[in-house]
């Protein structure tokens, strides 16, 4: 297991989906940060599921509590404990536990790799985890504000083959993209999104999709390479998030077919400071931040867990045909939008530290 | 500064462009390994400028010497300290280093981060800088061949819009890779490649490219839940490579627009253990190998040193028309293909080592 | 802040005195380990107040939970997540806080440092801090001894000048330890040791003690030179324990005067293995356990608060007299024991998983 | 192997006694600090051996080089390597490597930890491997100096049975400590500590000692509880130094026998600041600076190596009598107070740019 992320700023996860709870431990956020439980809530409560038709329609109310670190609505520079009890906590009897390793999940990997796993709901594995991160994610993102005024804004550019357009990262804010619970401003394309899971959920399938992400404002001179650039610190961030397959930064996979003279961001002077004309970079150079918006997207593949029957084998290797049962996520990038904005901004608000302790 | 990498395999780069030399200090190398200076130089060679007419024309003999941790062919589990000088060590006298930040270079960022900057050839952000990941990563790939039996082949599978087809990443090899200049299996595909990168360095311009990588023979049970996930890793270290803009895995970007009844790999029996039939998932299941080569591809945008005029701003602000003067490559790909094996194959040692340790 | 310890068996500790609770996530336990509460429950019984006239009379009734990371009474591989809550959980309003920084706390460190503190019961400085390492040192300990047989004992050496004889490490247990509440198993010191206690009690006063530590069936090889030496992580450990001031082992401080020739430790055979015929090393050689008892001692400085009027200052300078309320304990080496063997089993079970990862 | 110290100032050495060179790359040293290889060559030249007739007479000359992050006599911010060539780097044959475990050296351990072991010399077990720390600390004083105004002075307290007293840690500096070869100031007992050295050298023998040190101008604030504070981290750093037994901070081992009355350390203004009247704390309270002097003592126990003839076993466990030849240090505490300086240097340099990170 490796639950923490963060050199300055540092997380620490736990929790499985049927355990009593899911929660972090946030070490080095700085004191004298104005936190409240109310400030996390918002976050966790775009992550829930059950927010709209599309989505699954369980009812988690994730109410977070901070267990330690805060007095008097002050942060005290000492470990944040941030708690989110599991409403379904009782594991299954592990002699019900099931012999089939369900098919792009981590039944097999995790009982080859720790020769034990949990009985239900995927344990460690699961969306469930990713509560703790958005948690931590919302402190961050206080710190960032606060000291920084740094803007992080996610959203969802593609589901399947819709692809959304006119979107605008210099200008775009969490309202607009909440106001559609595909959580795509780009209206037209929203519709088509909608539609598209809907029939994907009629068919009991899912669906992958791309969540697109700025963060404004970030100055000049964060990121630390060789190892730790910024782009390699989101790189990491992103694929640790369940289901993800791709990251781009800039121009990313579509800048292999520029040329260098097309592809290179002049310099300009832009309100009163060194600036590109044009950000083929997303924002960073060399792996450190240049002051434009850093610009990325993470591709997510379609949610495993599919109504349809699959042929399979059991653990054994004899075939076998499985149904899974209950309501699930057709697709889960809607969701995911505040997950990619935690992640973003705790790499931020680690490498904003590091950049702060240069003298 | 960040220059380690790796939590047992764990490796410290040092070295500018112009300074005495680079290197690397490999800590937590298992002790009891056949190792010699041939074994890392074979990789050197292959990152070495002036192979081909294809790429610069430079003559760098960069002979790796092995400094500490090695007594009579074995390594003694004691830190290796692998060193390369550099042939022209002389760095500028300062106050002849440019008042002009080279478009999509690190000068300006690093000025902004660190409130100085090399006074030539790149410092820190040189290509130069990954001579220590290649020797680092011979030892952890003789590591892995010796243990484990795991192979990487990395190969050219995209220059510009011309994309390679017909690679087999169970079979490929590097002799096959080393056929062609360009390192680009597919003969006809390679052919284009080259001569679009005639093309380019006709038009004094620059061209990106995409490098595909397997890893096969890795055991199920590598990868560390939730932050240190196989792909996580692996990602963060390709995108700590520079002139990086994407990763993906297994699907990647491609599989966004799949369902998941397509998508899903089911189990099988193969070869006496269980496998999956189709590899969406690029051989890693909830962050953890399962047993499937590991397979990814990493996009590179075209370098930003070119020789055509660039109009852009000094330091100042003050518009000026830049031109860069000696020979540049047009196109990195070929000589990143060990670069982003010698990456896979230090994540790879890590986590073999972090799973070795689970008693 | 810097709340956790440990690489592969990796602890993080939150909580201050008087919010809602205090706790610990174990990141890096290994998989099917038998654990229940009550393996944990016991060790913080021991370290609870309260158990003896000699201590301090308050009644904390600390019942631990483990909220995540064991099924079926068995570790999942996952972080263990282990949470005590606070009976007096409501901070002091701020307006009430203390002008005065009292005499050898963290109160006046705190403040410079964060520039915030919590406003009573001294915080994360508090001993309250010490059960989040005696739970996860439980479960440490709990790995060693099924894995590894070893055993880890604490006693009270000295209380004041009263100085404990006749203890034989290879032999000594936690029941002969325990027998008297001083927690020195030389019954004869141990009544000094009380009578010494009771007397600083009465003069409203505190006084210092040394606490000694053996952990037997440690094998040859653990201990990661040249940093994490074992004799290192020791040190460190136990000067990170509230009110140390020191730490020896083997010979120590007295090892200072004796020559080479009778300090040197020869090998004979022992058991079938290579052995020392002394032990004046405690147990290691080159930072690296021999397989000998790993012996060490911890001195504890008398606790700072005191029922005594103090002459002090204000935050401002101004001269005052500080006279503590409530009942304190006059000397914590008792309760210090379950610590102190937390500490060790956490260095060495670290060091066992990292010993382990080795091929 | 765990060859690296630090979080933010990180350093990783490398080198056994008789490879090529010995090391150290300093990652993370703050940008634009002047910088000549002259400022680390000074405490390089103290730690050397055959400075005096008391010590050992061999002549090793050990020129340091900036191999890389230095350029126009400034730091850069990157990664600094530091290297020292050895003079005699040939290893010996292994068939002639003894077959007796040398009695309280590192021989038998490092063959049971890693399975193989350097030829001679004690490879990384030498004193040879602190070239890199003393190396490293210069680098660390200088940033000290030039950013805080910190001194570091280390001195010899004791010699076998001889102490040292009349030191003032107010005022002592290098000058006086280095007037005489034996280190102590005190001129009284540094004659008789020279007498002891004399005869324990004809008697073909090692006596252990005392090295003491202060760190003045330390601002408050410096330390990061909980398992990070000043008198951990200083713990660690002195008993990762070969040959020491025991650390103590303030007033150590003495203070157990302190009532908190005469221990707790009273508020005063001083020079404008909040300090202490006394410093029984030794600079530190709740694990931070208090700005008042760190003062702490190191033990060294007497060398392993004697020419003495010594009765012990081979590796089979046959009784073998082992006579070392050369000549060898009586005692090494001279030489280790660049040592406990360098090391000092370390802790202090990393815990300042840590809390400079707290905005």
């Amino acid at each position: 297991m490796s639950s923490s992320f963060g050199t300055l700023f540092r997380i620490t996860t736990f929790g499985e989906s049927h355990c009593p709870g899911v929660g972090v431990v946030v070490d080095g956020c700085p004191p004298r940060l104005a936190l409240s439980e109310a400030d996390i809530q918002v976050q966790l409560d775009r992550r829930r599921p059950g927010q709209s038709r599309l989505t699954t329609e369980r009812d988690e109310k994730d109410r977070v509590r901070i267990l330690a670190g805060v007095e008097n609505g002050l942060t005290l520079g000492t470990p944040l404990a941030l708690y989110v009890a599991n409403r379904d906590m009782k594991p299954a009897d592990y002699r019900a536990m099931s012999d089939v390793p369900r098919p792009s999940h981590a039944d097999f990997t995790y009982q080859e790799k720790y020769g034990i796993r949990a009985s239900s709901g995927g344990g460690r594995s699961s969306a469930r985890e990713t509560v703790g991160r958005v948690a931590a994610g919302a402190v961050a993102e206080k710190f960032l504000a606060d000291h920084h005024r740094v803007e992080i804004v996610a959203w969802v550019s593609a589901v399947g083959a819709v692809e959304a357009g006119g979107v605008d990262p210099l200008r775009i804010g969490r309202e607009q993209v909440d106001r559609d619970p595909v959580r795509c401003p780009d209206s037209a394309a929203a519709a088509k999104m909608a539609e598209t899971i809907r029939l994907t959920k009629e068919a009991a399938d899912s669906i992958g999709g791309i969540v697109s992400c700025v963060c404004r404002n970030v100055p000049a001179g964060w990121g630390e390479p060789v190892f730790d650039k910024m782009e390699a610190s989101l790189a990491r961030a992103m694929l640790s998030i369940p289901a993800t397959k791709g990251f781009e930064i800039g121009s990313g996979f579509a800048g292999v077919r520029m040329r260098g003279s097309a592809h290179n961001d002049p310099f300009v002077m832009k309100d009163g400071r060194l600036g590109t004309a044009t950000n083929h970079s997303g924002g960073v150079q060399g792996g450190i931040s240049n002051g434009e918006p850093i610009f990325f997207r993470v591709a997510f593949k379609p949610v495993a867990t599919i109504g349809r029957p699959q042929q399979t084998a059991d653990f054994t290797g004899a075939p076998v045909t499985l149904e899974a049962k209950g309501r699930h996520d057709p697709c889960v990038v809607p969701r995911a939008v505040p997950i990619v904005e935690a992640m973003a901004a705790l790499v931020l608000a680690d490498l904003a530290l590091r950049q702060g302790a240069r003298p």
